[in-house]
């Protein structure tokens, strides 16, 4: 893929928006941050738009405080960037498509369908950092610690700061360039995002690993987040899909059942290491997704719940699906 | 500093021992079974030897099983390469230090005291398996995924994942090397070196969690190991250090404080994010450390040890010593 086209515009346009995927998070921030302050080195009229809530997580990233909610302005951009979003329905703005501004879509996401009038979607990049750190290059921008902090997050968030299996030797390499040609606190962005729990998340956590059930001699632990436990830390929480990694920590285990009682039944999260297929597993009950994650939702009480899927496990084990695949 | 001379004494050696820190760790491991796929790659006669207990968690490195006890041979051998080990004291086998063996020592510590005929100390490697890397490169061995996975071992592990601040553009450079040349699975030695605790520590976590306690308006975080923890627990764990991190993680936290009630006493663990230098606080009661890590020891009860160090963090706030630094 050539960044060529996308040069020739951004250096032909003088009003500039950048915007991303609703929800927010650490990559489609921190390249659109960067992006952002790459533009300016090269004096042009630039503004991230973003019509959502930012998480406050991010609110140490360089330049957050210029994210403008203020969507007036946008028929009269010369060029909108959109970055890191694979639909056009799931953009974090009102930015129109009819014809009244050129649109670059510039994406990670397999299943982008193309709505830009120059789309460069590289699904083989870990995070859509790589590909703005690629085009800060190429626009010969030099880098300074903020655009250095901004792409360094984008690239740590979207790989669980390195380690899983998107990270590539591309990925590594502009990390270490960062590194190298800049000084920037890449130790206190990790402390920033990886510290800065909620305290009653981390007490769910002590309440979670209480409930903690070993099954299938000791290959499987089932968790359950009851709604007296969140009604006890008067709190909702939102996603509590990490919650589940506190189980896959025991070495022992290979599969992790989280149970999570709400008001439209048992949603159930599972996770394997090495033997079980869990979307087998979430397929037998109406629910998907993949070998090594997958969720379904149950219509029981819990523990009616947990015996069922004691079962399905019991039956994938019989049936010998508990093979590395 | 320069390879060659380690490289020529290596050449003209046929039998060579390589050997490392007593406790071995993820960097000693990992560099010396690179080292040592790499000269048999090139036909040396070579052993790993060390008389230290390996731990459990690293069998699945390449090669582990071939590191050896047997001590006996040590003064036959051409070349002794120690790795990893700043002190002749330390070293996990009992090769002698009489001019019988030729010794090189290749290291990353400051202190280190060069006690090898040929000292290679590079404290600006993060990892042995850093400078492990090069030599393997100088010695035209190519890599495989054994050699790989070793030496991606020896850096996750010495740089926290690469999030400690001792990571630099060069250790980056270096993982992204091996995973452009070789195929191996990293991901999954992040899962089997980090997502390989024992259920006990992860039930003293729920524990402790459930004993945190808040102080300095939410600036500072008091979690308790006491003795009947560890009962009920049916253990001992050994080194509990790694539990401070839950209360780390909490975004309002400063400073995380760890009692661990044994039978000499309570033994306190601090830690900082940007407020407190905690070696100072330490330093009042006799004990030291750095300024964001630091730890002493009291003779009293928990209740009186936690109004003590509460009070002394009070009289750094009102020292104004609460500063980032």
């Amino acid at each position: 893929m050539e960044l060529n086209s996308i040069i020739n515009k951004i250096m032909e346009s003088d009003s500039i928006a950048i915007t991303f995927h609703v929800s927010p998070d650490g990559d489609s921030l921190g390249s659109s941050l960067a992006l952002w302050a790459a533009l300016k080195k090269l004096n042009k009229d630039v503004k991230i738009i973003c019509n959502d809530v930012i998480p406050d997580v991010y609110n140490f990233l360089p330049g957050i405080g210029n994210i403008s909610k203020d969507n007036k302005l946008s028929p009269g951009f010369d060029l909108v960037i959109v970055l890191d979003c694979g639909n056009k329905d799931r953009i974090c703005s009102d930015i129109k498509f009819d014809g009244s501004c050129f649109i670059i879509n510039i994406d990670h996401h397999k299943s982008n369908d193309n709505y830009g009038d120059i789309n460069y979607v590289d699904s083989t990049a870990a995070a859509v950092g790589e590909i703005v750190y690629k085009l800060i290059e190429s626009l010969n921008v030099s880098l300074d610690p903020d655009i250095a902090s901004n792409i360094y997050t984008s690239i740590l968030t979207d790989t669980g700061a390195f380690r899983f299996s998107n990270t590539t030797a591309d990925t590594l390499r502009i990390a270490s360039e960062l590194l190298d040609k800049v000084k920037f606190d890449f130790s206190d962005i990790y402390r920033r995002i990886y510290y800065s729990k909620d305290i009653k998340r981390i007490k769910l956590y002590g309440l979670v690993i209480d409930s903690m059930r070993l099954i299938l001699d000791g290959k499987a632990v089932i968790m359950t987040i009851t709604r007296d436990m969140l009604k006890s830390l008067e709190t909702e929480l939102g996603d509590t899909s990490d919650v589940i990694n506190i189980g896959m920590e025991i070495d022992s285990i290979d599969t992790g059942i989280l149970i999570k009682e709400t008001e439209e039944g048992l949603k159930i999260s599972l996770r394997s290491k090495y033997l079980f297929d869990v979307s087998k597993v979430a397929s037998k009950f109406g629910g998907g997704g993949h070998i090594r994650a997958a969720g379904l939702t149950l219509n029981t009480t819990i523990e009616e719940g947990e015996k069922l899927l004691t079962e399905a496990f019991i039956e994938e084990l019989n049936a010998g699906n508990n093979k590395s695949i």
